[in-house]
């Protein structure tokens, strides 16, 4: 006979009793010992007992008496967001940003660094490290412990591992162990993915996005210098069997005429982001100012030497035809792309972020158009296509929320929990 | 606040904690009152109380006692798959197969009808309940229950309400309320899904089959007359907002050129379906006929009046040199659209199953090459591409599967659990 396809071992149920308790408290559905009992089935004994354990360990306070309901009153119990903090980095091909959150995924702290991706691990880790140091030491304190961290990069990432795999944009990057490097630095667990999964998870998790009420069949997809997606299924992140689900620039979109032959940056031909991302948009458009079919672009590459992909867009806006044209081509091309994968996935909801995604409605209108006419009439039915709600933050608070779900992940929990009742911080990080 | 992903509501933990005790019966994992109060991490008082009320409902039965391991002897528990059965049936284009399982999902028995699904729901499904019943007058019994109906259609279907919706090559189907027809006629809870779905949920779910030892992100392509597939996230059906996910037959491939004029019977052109499907493959191998380019099936049109998808490929076998290229384009596009698949979804597995994906080692090889060379490096590192395992009763055995997942899953296991405690099959019946 087979393992479930979960994965149970003896006790697991018990160690996932805690995860669920603080779930509830987290949430805010249930907050009071008899509301914790009724919600999971558990006998007030047993709550009170688990309950204790998870005050000890630091993770819950105790709060008000809630007000009376004719029984005894019950005192209000809240997860201590500021039992530690957690920090985070999204790292982009050109900068980084890097913050410190609370337990909530509450970015506190933020900063900005330049910073090419290709200069490799080492030289890059270090930037992120130094970074982080002085956010903390002028944001953290000493009582306050870092109980994770979270790193988003631009490149698949193998989820187990937390190492880079063949990344397109990342020389030097290969299979380095970027997650056992800052876990010896910090000494805390680490968890390392690619940052169009933390947009994503970002989305779903963070209460001002509410990208969860849709159902949680979620599609972000990233619309830059490169274009990627992340993936939900029933509000978890759908990572796949290595983890690097989402990988949608680099599938095939021609393979025939002049646009089969557009050499990619991953060394194929024909494929999505080549045709249609940001750097697509700078290179047709810098061959519009060069022929002068674009007047405007001509104006902008005669000025700075070089046309951008916000070069087209603005011109674009500006009601330039041919600008106009090109981001039209790009939106067929991705919408067209999209509706295969709603025809695929049949997701409840498709959030477009990135800089292009911004671009302007014409661009956002032509994503939509082609989606609807090419997909399936049921799968469109309830579909919503809209803009990404958090802006250059988004990664930090999926990050910060990537490290609280793995934290409080039974599979997890069962480590710092060994002999069934949490041990709080300490053993947590000797775990690592 | 929001609710949790699960959806979940108060004592759910309580009703889901039966549904566990099941399953572990069921799958064998743990089948004494010591091993489940061990796996569950539930008290002994609540695991022998709640057992006696699963025996009663006569979901359980007591087996021998083991063997004695020091302490008290511990009596067996078995999951009673012969306390009911499942009407089970598969519809294709031109004929059903319907079959009598037990609740472990294993055929009894089964029939097969030549029936054109075109037809209309009332004429087909007339067709498949006077089969039905006919098995059940021979195989069935007054005291066995029928616990449950699945049935498998060749279009999308809407979960939910266990409807056809839009459906291409099912004419009078839309809309059609055939789970309310079919609960009405057998008294019994029925579900109705689209019959890919089924093919990869029996290859999920089979223990000869055991497509979840892969992890259990599992792709089911059928490459019949049409294309489609079924997705699997860790060990369950992916079905999607709609529940219509798994169709890749009309994404677009050919947006230019003679290949994307060609029309679909879903009325799009440059379908993948309508360039690499069984149909296609007809189409195509009749007109290497007419015009003579191919002998083998100018002999086939002389004899028989028409060439089929068979033909094409029993040509291709003999060394036809026009057939082998048919084959091979067809498989370069399947391959070419399964590339984009891992990219986007990275399963662990894809199984090929359908007459056309039985064509040869040629076309299957092709496909493997082409999603080789076009997926991302590590979503093919322990990639597996097979044919799928089990045979024409694939289906049968995924629908009872898909009625034994939803009985037993909380949501509904709640609907016949009203006051937390098991009332057995009568209430079953009764709620529906």
């Amino acid at each position: 006979m087979g393992e479930p396809p979960g994965g149970e071992t003896p006790n697991s149920e018990l160690v996932a009793s805690y995860g669920k308790l603080l779930r509830l408290v987290r949430s805010g559905q249930a907050q009071t010992r008899p509301a914790l009992s009724e919600w999971t089935g558990l006998g007030r004994t047993a709550v009170t007992q688990r309950i204790t354990t998870l005050l000890n360990a630091g993770l819950l306070e105790e709060g008000e008496l809630n007000p009376s309901t004719g029984g005894r009153q019950a005192r209000t119990l809240r997860f201590r967001k500021d039992a530690g903090r957690i920090l985070t980095a999204e790292l982009g091909a050109t900068s980084f940003i890097a913050g410190i959150t609370d337990l909530a995924g509450t970015v506190l702290a933020v900063a900005h660094c330049d910073c090419d991706i290709a200069a490799g691990p080492e030289i890059v880790l270090d930037e992120v490290e130094s970074t982080l140091d002085k956010l903390w030491a002028e944001h953290g304190s000493e009582e306050l412990a870092i109980w994770g961290v979270g790193l988003g990069l631009p490149g698949p990432v193998e989820f187990a591992t937390g190492r880079p795999s063949e990344p397109p944009i990342m020389p030097g990057w290969n299979n380095y162990p970027v997650r056992d490097r800052l876990g010896a630095k910090y000494r805390a667990p680490v968890w390392v993915d690619n940052e169009v999964n933390l947009l994503c998870l970002g989305e779903l998790r963070d209460p001002a996005a509410r990208g969860h009420e849709h159902g949680g069949d979620l599609l972000y997809v990233k619309i830059g210098t490169g274009i990627g997606a992340g993936i939900s299924n029933g509000g978890s992140l759908h990572r796949g069997a290595q983890g690097c689900a989402g990988d949608i620039g680099h599938a095939a979109v021609a393979d025939e005429g002049p646009a089969g032959e557009v050499v990619c940056r991953c060394g194929k031909t024909g494929c999505l982001e080549a045709l249609a991302g940001g750097s697509a948009l700078a290179r047709d458009g810098e061959e519009l100012a060069r022929t002068g079919q674009s007047e405007a672009l001509a104006r902008v590459l005669a000025e700075h030497g070089r046309v951008t992909a916000a070069d087209v867009t603005a011109a674009a806006r500006s009601g330039d035809h041919q600008a106009v044209r090109l981001l039209v081509a790009a939106g067929k091309r991705i919408g067209s792309m999209l509706a295969t994968m709603v025809n695929f996935y049949n997701p409840s909801t498709i959030l477009l972020g990135g800089k292009i995604a911004g671009a302007g409605d014409l661009f956002l209108a032509t994503i939509r158009e082609t989606i609807y006419r090419r997909s399936l009439p049921l799968s469109t039915r309830e579909l919503r296509i809209d803009k990404a709600r958090l802006g250059e933050e988004g990664g930090l608070i999926g990050a910060a929320h990537m490290v609280l779900d793995e934290l409080f992940a039974p599979e997890f929990f069962a480590r710092w929990l060994p002999d069934g009742s949490p041990a709080g911080r300490p053993e947590l990080l000797a775990a690592v």
